[in-house]
């Protein structure tokens, strides 16, 4: 953690970097817009090129900017009247608040005014935002919701011990078409925004073996394997996504997302597996009392919301989707992966990507 | 585990026991037929009513009787000359090997010979074994295969801390028919082998509300609200398998095999994420040496081999797949399961419940 905030205060790489506008739906967040603000002024202040245009209620956004340190200059307010809530279903929600935040940012985006939508509010409402706003790349049909989590493995330019998963609920029937679509996007991405310049890929399955899953997985896996510029590994098990066999992991949308959030759980499952293993042994309690502060480390490492948000993956332009419970500290780096997809113009890679496969 | 091998030695409750024959494959386990026979052998000593019929290769199984204890009233043995090896091709090698142990015994078992299989050797060839030899009970489309699994919740007469998970491979693409009968005959089992009188079981899904899912799930979620005598509780998510939120867990063989494979690889991961929290500091580092021999306890409570094995349902006879790595002891366990759910006509019970269904 330490380390990242010390790179974000780094002057950049020699050269100019020319200026990118960020769009953050300031609503509808778990801990409210003042959260949301503070993240995205941070990043006007630490760095020289991002511009931040603050999507929700005027007046909740002035007033916060006005306790909130920013630069000025890079700052524009845009009034949404309405919000999509957490609990609101969200087609019915952005059928009834055509003036919902999260609605008019990618409205904002796809218009040209801002380059990527940064949200913490309701993830299906900012998926059906995007789709109904945004287009897809040219040989992507359904678009995929992908989220980088921790493994036993490192990887790519600075070790990182984390691997990207997608789909996880973008696309909960996925076809062997969007299959390999997600493939080549997570390659994609990950070079990116990893750094990883030759990314693993693999397909999710019940076993190694290339015919092993239903007919869309066999399929995905037979025209992996001819996708020119893709490092596809084949087929890897459940137990690879911890280990970090792979630097990305494809598969469809409701495994995905079943996954994902056995993975969120592990931090409660171990201390209970811990101490159902360990409560004869008064050894190993001393042990267990001795870490009980330090697994709230382990939660924040398995806390995917760390580390800059899950994309949606697919649409001509960058959404970031920040974890509802997002912090400020969250928002910043949401705002700096999107900054840095535009930058590096990720849905162009994607589209390069799609016509060798 | 102590207290489980005390209970085997505690005499039967009061009125006689109907014996109950079941037929071993001894074959093409990890650790090889003595380890299959010894656990066998052992049941013929620990209980009045159960017999031991072993098929596999007879000059091998006459020499492991030689030296192992056994009660040799209640002990048959039946040749056969072939076995599947574990990284055979199921189909292939049971088209090739009509005298292959696993089949043998199946076949045995549809004869009468025997009650029940159980077998610790390639699970694709013991399901196909079953599945070109036992009869389907009616209202059964496919069979699944069901494991339980350690949780943090416990539940039932003995308060186990295990829910129960099918199907975990046997059935990759389940429609909305398969999810309804599985969740029939995963509370059937619940109730006969966990003494858990009311079992609630959930489907699996990217969401809790009735209309997350692909559309099987959502089919299934409709009509499983309407089964008779079944507690159906609606749609889990992920984080709610190690949560143990239901007793008994339904989804398609893909995604819970998938589970299953990232449940038991929480012990590696859970290490690895350990070390990287908590790598910088000392105190910290101190417990996790207090406990490094203690974390072999947690992967033996994960280990779900231990637990009697994994029930194949769905078929007229009883089929429990051991885990190809059991030592005698799972194998005994093994056998007790299969006894219980024979002596409890389990089918049976299955098939009255798909009656409401």
């Amino acid at each position: 953690m330490a380390k990242k905030s010390k790179a974000a205060q780094t002057p950049p790489a020699a050269g100019p970097v020319r200026p990118v506008t960020i769009a953050f739906d300031v609503m509808g967040s778990d801990h409210g817009p003042e959260e949301i603000i503070r993240g995205a002024a941070q990043l006007t202040l630490d760095t020289p090129h991002i511009h931040a245009l603050f999507v929700g209620d005027r007046g909740l956004i002035d007033h916060a900017l006005s306790s909130i340190r920013h630069n000025a200059e890079r700052v524009v307010v845009h009034h949404a009247a309405q919000f999509v809530a957490m609990h609101e279903k969200p087609a019915a929600a952005l059928d009834d608040k055509r003036d919902a935040s999260v609605l008019v940012a990618a409205q904002l985006v796809a218009a040209g005014e801002a380059e990527a939508l940064v949200s913490a509010g309701n993830t299906g409402a900012g998926v059906l935002a995007c789709a109904r706003t945004f287009k897809l790349i040219p040989g992507v049909k359904r678009a995929a919701l992908a989220t980088v989590y921790p493994t036993q493995s490192t990887r790519g330019e600075k070790d990182d011990p984390f691997s990207l998963i997608l789909d996880v609920g973008a696309t909960v029937d996925a076809t062997a078409d969007d299959l390999v679509a997600f493939a080549v996007m997570g390659a994609a991405y990950s070079r990116i925004i990893s750094r990883n310049p030759n990314p693993s890929v693999a397909l999710l399955s019940n076993g190694t073996e290339a015919q092993k899953g239903p007919p869309r997985v066999v399929e995905a896996n037979a025209r992996l394997q001819h996708v020119k510029g893709l490092r596809f590994i084949g087929n890897v098990e459940g137990v690879d996504i911890p280990k970090g066999t792979a630097d990305v992991i494809v598969c469809d949308g409701f495994v995905g997302n079943v996954c994902l959030k056995m993975l969120e759980g592990v931090h409660e499952t171990v201390m209970a597996l811990a101490k159902y293993a360990y409560k004869e042994k008064l050894l190993w309690r001393a042990g267990l009392a001795m870490l009980s502060g330090g697994f709230e480390r382990i939660k924040e490492v398995t806390d995917w919301e760390q580390y800059g948000g899950a994309p949606i993956l697919g649409f001509d332009r960058i959404f970031i989707k920040a974890h509802g419970r997002s912090k400020a500290r969250a928002i910043t780096n949401a705002g700096k992966v999107a900054a840095k997809a535009v930058a590096n113009d990720l849905a162009r890679s994607i589209q390069e990507g799609l016509k060798a496969s």
